[in-house]
Protein backbone atom coordinates (compact mmCIF):
# COMPACT_ATOMS: atom_id res chain seq x y z
CA UNK A 1 0.00 0.00 0.00
CA UNK A 2 1.56 3.35 -0.68
CA UNK A 3 0.77 6.30 2.09
CA UNK A 4 0.72 10.07 0.77
CA UNK A 5 1.62 12.36 3.34
CA UNK A 6 2.94 15.79 3.44
CA UNK A 7 4.58 14.93 6.87
CA UNK A 8 6.75 12.36 5.44
CA UNK A 9 9.65 13.78 2.88
CA UNK A 10 9.64 11.75 0.14
CA UNK A 11 9.87 12.81 -3.89
CA UNK A 12 7.07 11.54 -5.80
CA UNK A 13 7.24 10.84 -9.22
CA UNK A 14 3.74 10.96 -11.39
CA UNK A 15 4.28 10.04 -15.02
CA UNK A 16 1.23 9.82 -17.19
CA UNK A 17 1.21 7.53 -20.24
CA UNK A 18 -1.00 8.25 -22.87
CA UNK A 19 -1.65 4.89 -25.24
CA UNK A 20 -4.30 3.82 -27.69
CA UNK A 21 -7.17 1.61 -25.71
CA UNK A 22 -5.59 -1.65 -27.21
CA UNK A 23 -2.36 -1.65 -26.36
CA UNK A 24 -3.61 -0.01 -22.39
CA UNK A 25 -3.18 -4.11 -20.77
CA UNK A 26 0.59 -4.38 -22.38
CA UNK A 27 1.25 -1.30 -21.00
CA UNK A 28 0.23 -2.14 -18.00
CA UNK A 29 1.93 -5.86 -18.24
CA UNK A 30 5.29 -3.70 -19.40
CA UNK A 31 5.53 -1.30 -16.72
CA UNK A 32 4.79 -4.07 -13.80
CA UNK A 33 7.53 -6.61 -15.45
CA UNK A 34 9.78 -3.42 -15.22
CA UNK A 35 9.06 -2.74 -11.52
CA UNK A 36 9.48 -6.14 -10.71
CA UNK A 37 12.72 -7.18 -12.46
CA UNK A 38 14.08 -3.73 -10.77
CA UNK A 39 12.93 -0.98 -9.44
CA UNK A 40 11.46 -2.85 -6.36
CA UNK A 41 15.21 -3.64 -5.70
CA UNK A 42 16.42 -0.37 -5.68
CA UNK A 43 18.07 1.34 -2.72
CA UNK A 44 15.57 4.60 -1.88
CA UNK A 45 12.54 2.93 -3.65
CA UNK A 46 9.66 3.43 -1.29
CA UNK A 47 6.60 2.26 -3.07
CA UNK A 48 4.85 2.76 -6.27
CA UNK A 49 1.21 2.47 -7.49
CA UNK A 50 0.34 1.55 -11.03
CA UNK A 51 -3.52 3.15 -12.40
CA UNK A 52 -5.42 2.18 -15.46
CA UNK A 53 -7.90 4.90 -16.79
CA UNK A 54 -11.54 3.73 -17.15
CA UNK A 55 -11.14 5.43 -20.31
CA UNK A 56 -8.70 3.11 -21.90
CA UNK A 57 -6.04 5.99 -22.92
CA UNK A 58 -3.83 6.53 -20.17
CA UNK A 59 -1.69 4.26 -17.62
CA UNK A 60 -0.10 6.36 -14.65
CA UNK A 61 2.54 5.11 -12.09
CA UNK A 62 2.74 7.41 -8.81
CA UNK A 63 6.16 6.26 -7.35
CA UNK A 64 7.85 7.45 -4.12
CA UNK A 65 11.39 7.78 -3.75
CA UNK A 66 13.83 8.72 -0.69
CA UNK A 67 16.02 11.00 -3.03
CA UNK A 68 16.81 11.79 -6.28
CA UNK A 69 19.99 10.08 -6.20
CA UNK A 70 18.39 6.83 -5.43
CA UNK A 71 16.12 7.42 -8.38
CA UNK A 72 18.98 8.17 -10.88
CA UNK A 73 20.79 5.05 -10.10
CA UNK A 74 18.09 3.28 -10.57
CA UNK A 75 17.86 4.87 -13.65
CA UNK A 76 20.96 3.42 -14.97
CA UNK A 77 20.41 0.04 -14.25
CA UNK A 78 20.18 -1.98 -17.95
CA UNK A 79 17.49 -4.69 -16.47
CA UNK A 80 14.19 -2.89 -17.26
CA UNK A 81 15.44 -1.43 -20.31
CA UNK A 82 13.94 -3.97 -22.49
CA UNK A 83 10.46 -3.30 -20.55
CA UNK A 84 10.71 0.34 -20.84
CA UNK A 85 12.25 0.48 -24.74
CA UNK A 86 8.62 -2.04 -25.29
CA UNK A 87 6.54 0.46 -23.80
CA UNK A 88 7.71 3.53 -25.28
CA UNK A 89 7.10 1.96 -29.17
CA UNK A 90 3.22 1.96 -27.85
CA UNK A 91 2.86 4.97 -25.37
CA UNK A 92 4.54 8.61 -24.84
CA UNK A 93 4.86 9.32 -21.27
CA UNK A 94 4.78 12.90 -19.35
CA UNK A 95 7.09 12.46 -16.36
CA UNK A 96 6.82 15.05 -13.29
CA UNK A 97 8.70 14.86 -10.02
CA UNK A 98 6.83 16.38 -7.29
CA UNK A 99 6.47 17.40 -3.18
CA UNK A 100 3.58 16.57 -1.51
CA UNK A 101 2.15 20.24 -0.60
CA UNK A 102 -0.92 19.06 2.01
CA UNK A 103 -3.66 16.30 2.29
CA UNK A 104 -7.27 16.53 2.50
CA UNK A 105 -9.46 14.76 4.48
CA UNK A 106 -13.56 14.70 4.79
CA UNK A 107 -15.51 17.13 7.02
CA UNK A 108 -17.81 15.06 8.77
CA UNK A 109 -21.13 16.43 8.73
CA UNK B 1 -3.53 10.83 5.03
CA UNK B 2 -4.03 8.71 1.42
CA UNK B 3 -4.01 5.89 1.27
CA UNK B 4 -3.39 3.95 -2.02
CA UNK B 5 -4.27 0.05 -2.62
CA UNK B 6 -5.71 -2.27 -5.54
CA UNK B 7 -8.02 -3.92 -2.90
CA UNK B 8 -10.27 -0.81 -2.21
CA UNK B 9 -12.44 -0.18 -5.02
CA UNK B 10 -12.40 3.68 -5.32
CA UNK B 11 -12.46 5.71 -8.17
CA UNK B 12 -9.58 7.67 -8.32
CA UNK B 13 -8.80 11.26 -10.13
CA UNK B 14 -5.13 12.30 -10.94
CA UNK B 15 -5.70 15.84 -12.71
CA UNK B 16 -2.21 17.34 -13.81
CA UNK B 17 -2.63 20.85 -14.03
CA UNK B 18 0.48 23.05 -15.94
CA UNK B 19 1.50 26.71 -14.89
CA UNK B 20 4.15 29.18 -15.26
CA UNK B 21 6.52 29.02 -12.07
CA UNK B 22 5.37 32.15 -10.94
CA UNK B 23 2.03 31.12 -11.04
CA UNK B 24 2.83 27.87 -9.03
CA UNK B 25 1.83 29.31 -5.23
CA UNK B 26 -1.14 30.99 -6.59
CA UNK B 27 -2.37 27.57 -8.10
CA UNK B 28 -1.87 25.78 -4.99
CA UNK B 29 -3.76 28.08 -2.91
CA UNK B 30 -6.57 28.11 -5.43
CA UNK B 31 -7.36 24.56 -5.48
CA UNK B 32 -6.73 24.35 -1.31
CA UNK B 33 -9.60 26.74 -1.15
CA UNK B 34 -11.63 24.84 -3.82
CA UNK B 35 -11.07 21.49 -1.74
CA UNK B 36 -11.82 23.39 1.73
CA UNK B 37 -14.96 25.39 1.19
CA UNK B 38 -16.60 22.02 -1.10
CA UNK B 39 -14.80 19.17 -2.10
CA UNK B 40 -14.14 18.03 1.98
CA UNK B 41 -18.01 18.48 2.52
CA UNK B 42 -19.27 16.34 -0.19
CA UNK B 43 -20.43 12.60 -0.05
CA UNK B 44 -18.54 10.43 -1.35
CA UNK B 45 -15.10 12.16 -0.87
CA UNK B 46 -12.31 9.78 0.55
CA UNK B 47 -8.90 11.82 0.70
CA UNK B 48 -7.04 14.04 -1.71
CA UNK B 49 -3.40 15.10 -2.12
CA UNK B 50 -1.84 18.17 -3.70
CA UNK B 51 1.56 18.15 -5.30
CA UNK B 52 3.90 20.82 -6.69
CA UNK B 53 6.45 19.68 -9.18
CA UNK B 54 9.93 20.44 -8.28
CA UNK B 55 10.40 22.58 -11.31
CA UNK B 56 7.42 24.60 -10.37
CA UNK B 57 5.67 23.86 -13.64
CA UNK B 58 3.17 21.65 -12.76
CA UNK B 59 0.91 21.12 -9.81
CA UNK B 60 -1.15 17.42 -10.13
CA UNK B 61 -4.42 17.04 -7.57
CA UNK B 62 -4.62 12.71 -6.41
CA UNK B 63 -8.57 12.74 -5.27
CA UNK B 64 -9.82 9.42 -4.37
CA UNK B 65 -14.38 8.90 -4.77
CA UNK B 66 -16.43 6.44 -3.37
CA UNK B 67 -18.52 6.30 -6.91
CA UNK B 68 -18.60 8.83 -10.17
CA UNK B 69 -21.93 10.15 -9.22
CA UNK B 70 -20.70 11.48 -6.18
CA UNK B 71 -18.00 12.90 -8.02
CA UNK B 72 -20.53 14.56 -10.38
CA UNK B 73 -22.53 15.88 -7.29
CA UNK B 74 -19.92 17.67 -6.05
CA UNK B 75 -19.07 19.27 -9.81
CA UNK B 76 -22.44 20.56 -9.62
CA UNK B 77 -21.65 22.86 -6.02
CA UNK B 78 -21.41 26.59 -7.33
CA UNK B 79 -19.37 27.21 -4.24
CA UNK B 80 -15.88 26.21 -5.76
CA UNK B 81 -16.49 27.54 -8.67
CA UNK B 82 -14.16 31.65 -8.90
CA UNK B 83 -11.27 29.31 -7.24
CA UNK B 84 -11.38 27.03 -10.13
CA UNK B 85 -12.31 29.69 -12.56
CA UNK B 86 -9.53 32.05 -11.47
CA UNK B 87 -7.20 28.44 -11.88
CA UNK B 88 -7.96 27.97 -15.04
CA UNK B 89 -6.91 31.37 -15.90
CA UNK B 90 -3.51 30.80 -15.06
CA UNK B 91 -3.31 27.00 -15.54
CA UNK B 92 -4.34 24.42 -18.25
CA UNK B 93 -5.20 21.31 -17.18
CA UNK B 94 -5.25 16.79 -18.09
CA UNK B 95 -7.66 15.29 -16.23
CA UNK B 96 -8.12 11.26 -15.57
CA UNK B 97 -10.26 9.37 -13.96
CA UNK B 98 -8.40 5.37 -12.85
CA UNK B 99 -8.53 2.28 -10.98
CA UNK B 100 -5.56 1.09 -8.93
CA UNK B 101 -3.89 -1.81 -10.70
CA UNK B 102 -1.69 -3.03 -8.40
CA UNK B 103 0.68 -1.93 -5.90
CA UNK B 104 4.53 -2.46 -5.53
CA UNK B 105 6.46 -2.42 -2.30
CA UNK B 106 10.45 -2.60 -2.43
CA UNK B 107 11.91 -6.12 -2.45
CA UNK B 108 14.54 -6.34 1.11
CA UNK B 109 17.67 -7.12 -0.30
Amino acid sequence: MTHISADHPVLTFINVFTVKPENQDRLVELLTSATDVSVRYAAGFISSSLHRSTDGTKVTMYAQWRSLEDYQAMRDDPKPLPYLQEALKIATFEPGMYEVVKTFEPVQA
